[in-house]
C-alpha cells in the first residue's frame, strides 16, 4: 500500500466516547506516524478533544453527526435507526467507499456485526463472518476464531474460518502455510461433535494453503500448538472470556501472596523491575480488537470499556490488518478453494 | 453416616497403576484415618507397594483381577471386554453392591463412565450423568458441570445438570440455596443457543431449591459469581482445559520474568514462601478429580497422569463426597422436581 493507511474510527462508540478514542488515536499515530484519520462523531466534542493533540489534528478529517448507537441497542434496531445517519455507520461506509482502509470501534459488538455486514457486504463464497482474536501464547500469539460473531456452526462455517483464520495468519504474521487446529474435547479422530468431525474430514482433504494439525483441546490455545485455533463462536467466546477471567484470578493470587509477609513485600519491590514486565504481558489493553473477517473491508472491535491504551492497541490492529492485505489475500483464498471443490463436485 | 467411609481404588488405572494409587492411598489416608480401602488389582504388585504403608495395610481389602483396562481403550470396547472381570469393573461394582461408599479411578474417562452407568444406573429422573468439576476461585471454590460427560445438551438436561450441581454444592459445602449460572455467550436473556434459554426460562419459574442467577460468562466463573455454573459438557470441557492452560502458561511468564535479572531472582528468593503459596494454590493437583453425578453411587476420576498427590486430592473428593449424602440428596431433588412439573402438567 502506497497511500498512508486511513484509519475510519466511531468517535462514540464505547463507554467513554471522543475523551478515549481521539487520545488513543494520538497514542497510536505516534507509533504509525504515516497513519491519517477519520473522525466521525459530535464535531464540537472531537474538536475539543483534538485540541490536546495538534499533530493528530492535522492527519484528520472530522465527519459530524449527532447520531450514536447506544451500547445496548439491539442489532436490528441499530441497523433500523442507526443505518445512513449514525457516527458507526458512517465510519463503515468510509471503509466500502474507500477512504478508508479499516474502521475501530468501541461500540456495541452486535451493531457493529449487523452494519458491517449490511454495509460492507460478505466476501464472496464465506457464508458467514467471524469474529478473530489474537490470543497470546508461551512463545508469540495465535489466531483464534469464531469468538462470537455467531452461536453457533456448521461444518462448511467451520471450515470457513479456517480458511478464513489461515489468511490472517499468511498476510498478518507472514507465514506461508499456517497450521491449523480444530478446538474439541478430545484429540482423537472419534471425539467430538458432528459439524467438527465433519469439518475436520474436509480440511484433511482439501488441497488448502495450510498445514491441517487436526484436533486441540483447551489447555493447547496458548501452548504454541497451533498458529490458527478454529472453533465455533459460542465455544470460542466463552474459552476467550475464561482465560480472560482465570489472568486476572492468578494477577489477584499473586498480589495477595506478596503482600502477605514483610520478606514477600520485600521481595516483591526488589523484583518490580519483573513484576511490572509481566504485568505488561499479562494486560487484556495490549491485544484489545477482535477482527472481523470475511467482509469486504476491516473492521475492528475494541472493548467497550477499555481506556485511550485498549483503543489504540485495537488501532495498532487496525493498522496492521490494513497495511497486510488480508482482505485480498482472503478472498482469492476462498475463491481458490471453491474453485477446487466445484472441480471436485463436492460444493 | 456412622461407620467408617470405605473407598474403592481401581489400583490398575492411570498411567502409573499400584506406584500412585497406593501411596495415594496412605496420604489421604493420614487426613482421614477413619477412612477403609478395597483395593482392586494385580494383588502381587498391590501387596508389594503396600509392603512400605503397614498402616494402610491394615485398613484395606485386597481384590485380585488380572484384568485391566487400557488408557486407550474405546468405552464400548472395555465395556464389552472388562465387564465383571477388570479392576475398574469390580471397584465400581463394590460401589453397587454396598461394600464401598465410592469409587476413584484415574482410568479412560469414557470406558469408568460406560462401566459407572451399566453398573450403578442413573438416578431415576435423571436422563444423563454429568461430571462435576470443583473450580478455584478468587475467594473460594464454585462448581462447574458437566465438564465432559457429554458433546452437548438439550435444555432438559441442562435443567438436571443445575439440580444435580446444586445438590452437590448443598451437600458438599452446606449451602441451603445455592445460586446458579448457566454458562454463556452474554447476560442479556435474548443472548446463546436455543437450548440455553429454554432451559433459563424453566430454572427462572420452577419452584426449586436454588438461587437462580441467570447467566454468567466465562470470566464470571473464577469469580464468585455464582456457586454452580452449568454448561454442556463439550463448552464445559473446553473452558476447564482453557483455564488449566492459561494457569500454567502464566506460571511460565512468572517464572520466566523472576529470572530475567539479578535483583528479581533476588526478590525470588526473599519472597520464596509467597511464590511457593501461590504455586500451591495453582496447583492442579490440588483440586484433581472430576466428580461423576447423576448415578447410584459416587464415581470419581482422576486425571490419568498425576502423581500420588494429585490421585490423593481425588480420594479426598470421594472421601467428602460419601460423607456428604449427596446421593441422596440428589435423588429426592430431583424427584420433588419431576413431582412438581407433573403436578404443573409441564412433564
Amino acid at each position: 500500500m502506497g497511500d498512508p493507511v486511513t484509519i475510519a474510527l466511531d468517535a462514540m462508540g464505547g463507554d467513554h466516547g471522543p475523551s478515549v478514542v481521539i487520545p488513543a488515536a494520538a497514542i497510536a499515530l505516534v507509533r504509525h506516524p504515516p497513519m491519517r484519520f477519520i473522525l466521525v462523531g459530535d464535531e464540537a466534542k472531537i474538536v475539543a478533544e483534538l485540541a490536546a493533540y495538534p499533530q493528530l489534528a492535522e492527519r484528520s478529517e472530522v465527519v459530524h453527526t449527532d447520531v450514536a448507537i447506544a451500547m445496548d441497542a439491539k442489532p436490528s434496531q441499530a441497523l433500523r435507526r442507526g443505518r445512513w445517519k449514525s457516527s458507526m455507520w458512517l465510519a463503515i461506509q468510509a471503509v466500502r467507499d474507500g477512504k478508508a482502509d479499516a474502521v475501530v470501534s468501541a461500540g456495541n459488538t452486535g451493531a457493529l456485526m449487523a452494519m458491517s455486514k449490511f454495509c460492507l457486504k460478505t466476501v464472496k463464497g464465506i457464508d458467514r463472518p467471524a469474529i478473530a482474536a489474537i490470543w497470546p501464547t508461551v512463545a508469540a500469539e495465535c489466531i483464534v476464531l469464531d469468538v462470537g460473531a455467531n452461536v453457533g456452526a456448521d461444518s462448511r462455517q467451520i471450515v470457513e474460518f479456517a480458511l478464513m483464520g489461515a489468511a490472517m495468519a499468511r498476510a498478518l504474521f507472514g507465514m506461508e502455510r499456517p497450521s491449523v487446529g480444530l478446538l474439541n474435547i478430545g484429540v482423537e479422530e472419534v471425539k467430538g461433535v458432528e459439524q467438527i468431525k465433519e469439518a475436520a474430514q474436509v480440511l484433511r482433504e482439501a488441497p488448502l494453503p495450510i498445514r491441517y494439525h487436526g484436533f486441540v483441546e483447551g489447555d493447547d490455545i496458548g501452548h504454541d500448538v497451533v498458529d490458527v485455533v478454529v472453533t465455533d463462536g459460542f465455544t470460542g467466546n466463552i474459552a476467550l472470556k475464561t482465560a480472560e477471567g482465570t489472568a486476572k484470578q492468578i494477577g489477584e493470587y499473586l498480589r495477595a501472596a506478596m503482600g502477605r509477609s514483610l520478606l514477600a513485600r520485600l521481595g516483591a519491590i526488589l523484583a518490580q523491575g519483573a513484576f511490572r514486565a509481566l504485568k505488561e504481558k499479562m494486560d487484556p489493553r495490549q491485544l484489545n480488537g477482535g477482527i472481523f473477517l470475511g467482509l469486504n473491508g476491516i473492521a475492528v472491535k475494541s472493548h467497550g470499556g477499555t481506556d485511550a491504551t485498549g483503543f489504540a492497541s485495537a488501532v495498532d490492529l487496525a493498522y496492521e490488518m490494513a497495511s497486510s492485505g488480508v482482505v485480498k489475500r482472503l478472498g482469492s483464498d476462498v475463491a481458490q478453494f471453491h474453485t477446487k471443490l466445484e472441480l471436485e463436485g463436492a460444493a
